[in-house]
């Protein structure tokens, strides 16, 4: 019998945390925290140190679990993450022991493009709760200062892969891409795309480029290199907008 | 020569407030709030309330101002809405006087179907800074306790007019649909569709209906037109998807 908060803690930023975030930080019995391995050790220290700062309540108990790896050797991509969640949900269930309130610090917010809702369902909980949180949607508008959509116009949230496979969205002038390792904004024409691209937005390590798609996009392909071989990682995303 | 900083506050729920947004709203000399009228006198009551809730700088000053109206004798739709918000433009700088760091707060996130980003570039400030805030869109999916997106696949955002007008988006399985007065959803054929309906999301009077569509269509319709009678407004948002 258990209840379990996702909690939004915004893109990387402490000051991204919300006040229902830190009220429910310090609601919890024990805060799941992963650890990712090396290249991302920043973002479990992130984590910590944003549990460090608002944690008030001496009964929170902190518990780091190392994150199972996906098995290569299934081959099928379905199939392969399937069992990655169902490996993380039993780590998950060996570190909680027999708290109540178990918390879980998701990036960003916890409905976009994140698994920690899928994985939670496995281990039925009496409850789940969601706490909302800035996403990097709106870190990279705030950064660059600019509206998402056009006025009373639509816009696609979609992944650098759909970008490679299906090219620049139907029926929409703007597109935001996530999930891209490989600058897929590469495989479009970029006549008349304009492109707003942000790394590490919202955190101290921000970079921003902003120009017509034909001019900045190489410039995007060298700074991103750049950026990840000097921290080790990266996460970016980009608005395109036509015309 | 003044700094102009647009602070999102999330939608409706104080504790929506990120700490970026509270050391922002303590960082300015001068907060604008909005009058609506009488109808959403709320909103102008929950802006004060936060205002109230987390200002600790003594020499922060908040001034409130009537929000013009629209001119309804201007028939083009477009040239309406530029009159309307040079008149906006023109009644903050007459409240503004000669404050250097002047905030506005943003219902959700600014840069999300809002127009003060546009309003504040006729005002030619210094600098724009603009603080991210916690979307409708997330404050939906955690009511509901969901996923926007399936696995990898994009998702649309639109509006109640461009759903009447144009159907279900083009090459997507998911459309978040906003700034819809009229249950816009009534126009599709309901088949295989699921709903996930809001009303004041993240808010006290928060009212949330699920299920597929030909089942709970006609009962979101009856019970919008029941909460908003009751309350004197409305602001609801939803989530469909297919299959
Ligand atoms: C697994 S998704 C999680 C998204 C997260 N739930 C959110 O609300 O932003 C990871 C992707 O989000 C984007 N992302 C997250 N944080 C970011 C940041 N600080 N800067 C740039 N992109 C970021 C990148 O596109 C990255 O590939
Ligand atoms: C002018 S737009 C502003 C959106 C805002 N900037 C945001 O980030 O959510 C107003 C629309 O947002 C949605 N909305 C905003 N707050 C809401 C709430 N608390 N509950 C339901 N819908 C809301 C509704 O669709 C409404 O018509």
């Amino acid at each position: 019998m258990f209840d379990l908060t996702l909690i939004g803690i915004g893109t990387g930023n402490p000051d991204h945390l919300t006040l229902q975030a830190i009220k429910a930080i310090n609601a919890a019995d024990l805060i799941l925290i992963p650890r990712k391995g090396e290249g991302k050790a920043d973002l479990a220290e992130l984590r910590l140190a944003i549990c460090r700062d608002v944690l008030t309540n001496p009964a929170t108990r902190i518990v780091e679990f190392d994150l199972p790896v996906r098995d290569e050797t299934i081959l099928d991509y379905k199939a392969r993450v399937e069992d990655w969640h169902d490996r993380i949900a039993g780590v998950w269930k060996a570190a909680m022991g027999d708290a109540a309130q178990v918390a879980l610090l998701v990036w960003g917010d916890p409905s976009l493009y994140d698994s920690t809702l899928r994985i939670a369902a496995r281990l039925a909980p009496d409850r789940v709760q969601v706490v909302p949180g800035v996403t990097s949607i709106h870190a990279l508008t705030a950064a660059h200062g600019i509206a998402l959509n056009e006025i009373g116009a639509p816009f696609v949230v979609t992944t650098g892969r759909r970008l490679r496979d299906e090219g620049f969205p139907l029926g929409v002038d703007t597109a935001v891409v996530m999930l891209d390792g490989e600058c897929s904004f590469q495989a479009l024409d970029p006549a008349g795309l304009h492109i707003w691209w942000g790394g590490y937005v919202g955190m101290a390590e921000q970079v921003i480029v902003e120009g017509p798609l034909a001019e900045v996009g190489a410039q995007i392909v060298a700074l991103r290199a750049a950026e990840r071989a000097r921290h080790g990682w990266i996460m970016d995303i980009y608005l395109l907008r036509r015309g």
